[in-house]
């Protein structure tokens, strides 16, 4: 048979009281059929012998058992295993059951998983890392905004107005957004017209599912930022590709096509295009909205890049021309504060938004409101502007250095078009040199694209010491895979 | 023809400054075809006597619409509306666009819409609440989570840090999480079998997701918590319904189903299902994973109301137990510590975890990095399990404090059975009197289901004064509807 010293595995330095460790083992041991229903248990007196320990202890864990009717006391006569308990084949008790593989079917094409990077692991592992394009979180506002947050949560005035309406984003937010969007973007719109999301991604597959289905097409550029393919690709639509060059993506290459298919959406970058950093021109930008009149397809217009412009205001968006309501715009603030701050928006139709609050409530009920109510005293307050003021001129700055250390180091090696704005430079290397025989030795390289040879060189997150240190490892790699050639 | 005083609107009081203010009326009335390609637009001195402001200012506004290739400045002769842009026609300038209705069909049913509350008219209008089972955020240690979180982005350790890992959740949170979770569950997991999410829908967003497509099954209960259904249905599923009594959902009727069909999912809310608040009994909860064994389904463990058990200790979950990897396990600790604060947890095998990670990417990148650290620093200080010590004490005597005064005031119209825990009692009304007429006056009842003419009574976030007043409030409404019949 067995001994309840098996049966029963006690830590002394568990932090789970001794009473629940006896009661968890007996669970277990009638789940893996090994005490069987109608099996009579050890009196207490007994199994406090048998384990070391006293008697109060047994009797708690057997208390415990039997008002979750795993066991069933008679009171001075015994206790024994409930007989309502389906009669069970004895099984190993195998602790690392959870970590086995989920063996059906899943949704999801396994290749899809591969091309996540584990950024834990990187983040340890590389000395320098260049990344696509971030802000330096050095700047930002944060401590300004967790100051609103924590006197927005000192006020304590309770769960009525902790929770409301946060799952199109709070009130506050949208309304100080209204004011925001139209002094920065000419959109001229009400907090009916806003989605606050957890970021530009978030917008992204919430109209990706509005729009697409298995019947549909959509238009994106060549090449696309790939989450936003990836988002595309999961409602069955077929994605038709169209070439991005110095003024952004081909227009008139968009018009043969829906001259030939019904598009549905089309997908823009219109600011610093990712990953090729190029800006919609002012001509290409009138076609679409012309085209999109047209042929009745709707623009996703992801302007995550907007605030950083640096050799003129940004343009305009496409969603502040009179576009009779086919155009969603998506905006973010993970890139203007700090990527862990989770708040974007999305601008469109009020019917849109509607059901764009659906379907986001199926996925996830809301936003932090203290956090949305905070964003929002920051930008009521000006701190906001000011610190895009103040980081917009130190990324220009950022992006001007590099530039020059790229010239008087890597001349040779490189050629690029330096971008009107944004985060990244988009650097092609020679032929000669592989991008992705780059990322070695001490050095990490986010986003490369094999097809171009070419990769994103953030600069906004790093300080002139930094950028120059990462201009260094880049020429030493570059001169290690010379010599080796 | 036009006069340039009527195109260029100009507001000295707005916050854009006048040059762009000019630069942003030409763009519209190019945009709208007033302003034609080729046209020559006055001299900076003429339109700035037409418009009362200094020349400069002019200059600023056609330097900027010159960067931009809106206009092309001919020095000393003209400046004129570039010839590149698109010929269109004069079209009504009308601000109000941005509002109109999306025109197009959407992928989502209107009538989902409809079930949509606006949450924040609610908070305003109606002077008693009664939620369906929030925390009391009077209590919560948001301070304690406060402080960690400023001094983390104290250190400014820039990006490298802040932004790793997030869309699995941080290493940290999930290193914490396999402690926590094999002393207060006796689950036994690593790192790689936890997701972290925005809080326990997504979790079953995108469990549903991976498990369903248009060709599968799910079983729920009936009733069932409706946001789940509703990410059951957008798979396109078949949701079967399947009665739940006092003991929880009726296995035997589960057994029955799948003997005729196949089954992909059964979802279970097994502590204080939402909403008739019964708890899924041991002998169901056994019969449950024979099943899933036998006809091999997928079980979807909602135990969001884990820690709020208050007759015994809480059930171990149905993941703790031998299931050879096929029981997704979902938590939140929304309802620990604040709504606002969306972190929730899915436990699943490990090839599960790394496609649903890959599907939350394309949804969302990640979660507030800081959060989840400073929620694993809670959690390590034993903070977290202080405060649901004390939560605990404290909701179990307002869920008996409230049972004194449904007894006291109300035992002629109610019958309910108390739950073994949870946030919420469920109150079913004597059936002349309609539970949708009681949302009335001053009062509003967040959860009703008029089929058992029942209600959510969401105690946990009221103290005893504000329990006497609800109860007071509702036996008004009781009076008035009884004596209008």
């Amino acid at each position: 048979m067995f001994s309840y010293q098996h049966i029963i595995s006690l830590e002394k330095k568990s932090r789970i009281p001794v009473y629940r460790q006896i009661a968890i083992s007996i669970i277990n041991a009638i789940r893996n059929g090994i005490l069987k229903p109608g099996t009579h248990l050890p009196s207490s007196r007994e199994l406090a012998k048998t384990l070391y320990i006293h008697r109060k202890t047994v009797i708690a864990a057997y208390e415990e058992l039997n008002t979750q009717d795993w066991i069933v006391i008679i009171p001075r006569k015994h206790a024994a295993v409930s007989e309502r308990i389906p009669l069970l084949k004895p099984q190993m008790w195998n602790e690392e059951t959870i970590t086995s593989s989920y063996g059906h079917e899943l949704q999801l094409p396994f290749d899809i998983v591969n091309k996540n990077i584990n950024e834990e692991t990187i983040a340890t592992t590389f000395d320098v890392i260049i990344d696509d394009g971030y802000p330096d979180v050095r700047l930002s506002p944060i401590d300004e905004l967790l100051k609103t947050y924590r006197s927005l949560t000192y006020r304590k005035y309770g769960i009525k107005n902790a929770n409301n309406g946060t799952t199109q984003g709070t009130l506050k937010l949208r309304d100080e957004l209204v004011n925001y969007l139209s002094e920065t973007r000419g959109l001229n719109i009400s907090a009916k017209n806003i989605l606050i999301t957890h970021g530009a991604q978030m917008s992204i597959y919430l109209s990706a599912n509005l729009l697409l289905n298995s019947a549909s097409n959509v238009i994106v550029g060549k090449p696309n930022y790939p989450v936003a393919n990836m988002a595309f690709e999961r409602t069955g639509a077929k994605i038709i590709e169209v070439d991005v060059d110095q003024d952004g993506i081909n227009t008139d290459a968009i018009e043969a096509i829906c001259k030939k298919l019904k598009i549905n959406a089309v997908y823009v970058i219109p600011h610093h295009h990712y990953p090729t950093t190029v800006t919609l021109s002012t001509a290409r930008r009138m076609k679409l909205l012309e085209l999109s009149k047209q042929f009745s397809f709707a623009i996703i217009e992801d302007d995550y890049d907007y605030d950083y412009h640096y050799t003129s205001s940004p343009y305009l968006p496409l969603a502040s021309a009179n576009h009779s309501g086919n155009i969603i715009y998506i905006g973010s603030f993970s890139k203007i504060l700090d990527p862990s701050i989770r708040i974007g928006f999305m601008v469109a139709p009020v019917n849109f938004i509607t059901q764009c609050t659906a379907l986001r409530k199926m996925i996830d009920f809301g936003g932090d409101g203290y956090m949305q109510n905070s964003l929002a005293t920051l930008i009521k307050e000006g701190e906001l502007k000011r610190h895009l003021k103040k980081a917009k001129k130190c990324y220009h700055s950022r992006r001007n250095f590099l530039d020059g250390l790229l010239k008087e180091h890597l001349a040779k090696y490189v050629s690029y078009t330096l971008p009107s704005g944004g985060m990244a430079i988009w650097i092609k290397l020679n032929s000669d040199l592989p991008v992705a025989s780059m990322s070695k030795y001490n050095l990490r390289i986010n986003r490369i694209d094999t097809t171009q040879n070419a990769f994103r060189f953030g600069f906004a997150s790093l300080d002139e010491k930094e950028l120059e240190l990462t201009v260094k490892v880049l020429k030493e790699n570059i001169l290690d895979i010379e010599h080796t050639l």
